[in-house]
């Protein structure tokens, strides 16, 4: 992000103004740079509930918010439109100038199941600091978090089957679509459709055909034909633009002639009964190998009948009903103020309540490895099993290695695999139990007594 | 987009990376590419039927599109990453150096009222790049456009209210945040807590303090007096963090001391109860100028019942549930080749089967101004009424004067006026009447006998 000497000014793209942000951010800071506050603040970022229908969440978005934190600084050009906005002091505008993180962040790894209540994240900085990214951090953990956890849930529906991210045409942007991609591969998705997103994650690219590309033609066999000599070996078919029985007829000739097609994709109508019979189709030519790929409103429940069904399908392309979280496209979550100036803080609105203090998760297993309970409890005190919250950074620099994005997957996979059955099921479980520590209620019950 | 001479390359910010594409765009180039076609074809983008609950769409996001489209072309660094992937010719990867948008953009203008089947926008050009911009231009136009819709709905809520966008931190990630910013204010919001979207959009920012600005003093009276002297004259204060009709004393026990205070915010609890008691109390002080500012969770519903209620609420703080569109954050559009190399063409896939050509959409209006009927025809036919889809670019360039979002929501605001009441309404109103032409019906009929 260093700016080349003698060159114009150029502004930091959107992903990483710093003035993505809340205007309260800065209007508090300007009151607490009036005040001379600027002792040592500690949020963290938690779920308050699960939403309806969902037994578990996946942590992701972390590395983004340490890139976020790492960069973090205003640009003279951010300066000069906050000046020039008269809702700020000059002498406050020229204290940002210097603003950079210098803190510390600690968090679950991404991939790591979690339950309310528990920190995601936290921030350990000087007040400005931790305060201003509020919005922003938020906003990264948040959309990620939704979208591998729902897309955690459609892994558990297809175990062994390829399941690629189709969704950028209908995600929330253009940041939604390639973090949607990053978010579903750390969840157990195994490709994208979306380049840019291959290309900035290293994210296997899958792609097959649109119906335009039939419809360009006068002829579906022709279409295929044609589109099958360009990607040899790679060629995915789109057979339901007007009957995908007969189009799978004419997949089948031309597989015979030689025409090398390795898979199908169905789109529309009964996508189980229509791979059945294409299955037959190419089966009674002996085209085994030719795989079928499904799409078109795809979601975990959808799946789980196809699977259910013993349905003949090699793969699904899943977009929009993942990319959006659409049965819960939000999350009931909250980065709060936990101590200042080393005095522990509480909220007590009704009904947002929240625990006090650096806190930390201890997550207990049965003898088969399964997870069977979890605590929350102070940082500071001990629990049994490895705590979950862990350092990221420390002074402003990320602790190296670096985690990457395979490694979080590989993570997240064996995470799955500890979830107990009831929270694997798609249907909704009994809660897993979080139980807080008697150290931290007694803490709550001191700072409701002060104030 | 200029590069300098001389400077290393840098890579467009992802939100115009041209790889902002699904890869079965340049599978299907590549192919095209091999059978020297290159006709034009004529796209349309429509929506298949309204979600649940809602009575209209209200269009958004052509001015981000035709700022895409403008800017097309592929950087040195995306050609050179398609070359490495393997997956595409060498003489394919280099012609797509010289790929930019030729052709022309016909559409809804921003703020236009529209229902299924209506094209939002139709794009006729060379067949590569009517393609290729499929992914993007519809993940810019679907987000505005379910967002302005549900905004208009809020608006529709609050006659006459205060609205600001509260979004950022639970939106889908960078450019969600901004962009719903943008299409909530064309919906009819006044402003935006995002700071970068008051930059770019020039849209009003507002902004009050969080919880965690009272948590950090150690007495709230003094946490308000702080703030207020910091911002005078602007001063929002938070009120809900430990007893919200207390704090209101405390509020006006500061007003009357003449610390300048323009308002107060709830954000949880019965916030119309809340709202009451909170109004009597700073009414027996005099202080009838301080506003009541209500927030957390809300929308449409929310608000209407505190309307009808008559909550004494100013202004509402709308966030995630405008952000996301929660109650429908998607909607089931398409983007569908509807005429190549001046033939029409026709999908006919199960339940997804379209209407062909090139078409336009004529609104009768009732005597008191209100729409009343639409009628979709094809583009060279006549219809009663001025026509909705109107020329934006021509041969790649945008038609001048291009129009201000200013100036698209006085349009929107033009267009709610003119709904039907019916269709105001948040509950379900009967369907609007879009009536098929004979010419259209004619020709779907012609195109099915000839496949």
């Amino acid at each position: 992000m260093d700016r080349t000497p003698g060159l114009e000014v150029r502004e930091p793209p959107a992903a990483c103004s710093t003035l993505l942000t809340d205007l309260y951010e800065l209007t508090m800071l300007q009151a607490y740079h009036a005040q001379g506050m600027n002792a040592t603040a500690v949020f963290e970022l938690f779920v308050r509930r699960l939403p309806q229908g969902r037994n578990f969440l996946l942590a992701a978005g972390l590395e983004q918010v340490v890139d976020y934190l790492a960069q973090l600084r205003f640009s003279p050009g951010e300066l000069a439109w906050l000046a020039a906005s008269g809702r700020f002091t000059p002498g406050f505008v020229r204290s940002l100038a210097d603003l950079r993180f210098t803190g510390d962040l600690d968090a679950l790894r991404e991939g790591t199941v979690f339950f309310p209540d528990e920190p995601i994240l936290r921030i350990r900085a000087p007040l400005r600091e931790a305060q201003l990214v509020e919005s922003r951090v938020m906003n990264l953990v948040h959309y990620q978090t939704i979208v591998a956890s729902k897309a955690a849930r459609i892994a558990l529906a297809a175990p062994g089957k390829l399941l690629v991210d189709f969704g950028l045409r209908r995600a929330h942007g253009a940041e939604a679509g390639l973090l949607s991609a990053r978010a579903s591969y750390l969840a157990g998705f195994g490709g994208t459709a979306t380049l840019e997103a291959s290309r900035r994650f290293g994210i296997p690219a899958y792609g097959t055909m649109a119906h335009s590309y039939v419809q360009a033609h006068d002829d579906e066999e022709k279409a295929f034909e044609c589109f099958a000599r360009s990607q040899p070996g790679n060629a995915m078919l789109l057979i339901d633009t007007y009957d995908t029985e007969r189009a799978a007829a004419k997949v089948a000739a031309l597989a015979k002639r030689g025409v090398p097609v390795s898979g199908v994709r169905i789109d529309s109508g009964d996508l189980g009964e229509h791979a059945r019979r294409v299955r037959a189709i190419l089966d009674a030519e002996g085209l085994h190998r030719v795989t079928i790929f499904a799409s078109g409103n795809l979601d975990e429940r959808r799946i789980d009948e196809l699977e259910r069904a013993g349905a003949p399908i090699g793969g699904y392309g899943v977009g929009t009903r993942m990319n959006t979280s659409a049965d819960a496209p939000f999350l009931d979550c909250a980065y709060k103020l936990q101590e200042y100036d080393g005095i522990p803080r509480r909220k007590r609105s009704e009904g947002k309540a929240t625990w006090p203090g650096r806190k930390q998760v201890y997550r207990r297993r049965a003898a088969d490895g399964r997870f069977c309970g979890d605590t929350l409890t102070l940082a500071d005190d001990h629990g049994a099993g490895a705590p979950l919250v862990v350092p990221v950074m420390r002074g402003g620099e990320p602790i190296e290695p670096r985690i990457s994005l395979e490694e979080a997957r590989d993570y997240a996979r064996s995470e799955m695999m500890r979830l107990p059955d009831a929270l694997r099921a798609l249907g909704p479980a009994p809660p897993y139990p979080v139980e807080v520590s008697h150290e931290l209620q007694q803490l709550a019950a001191q700072i409701d007594a002060r104030t």
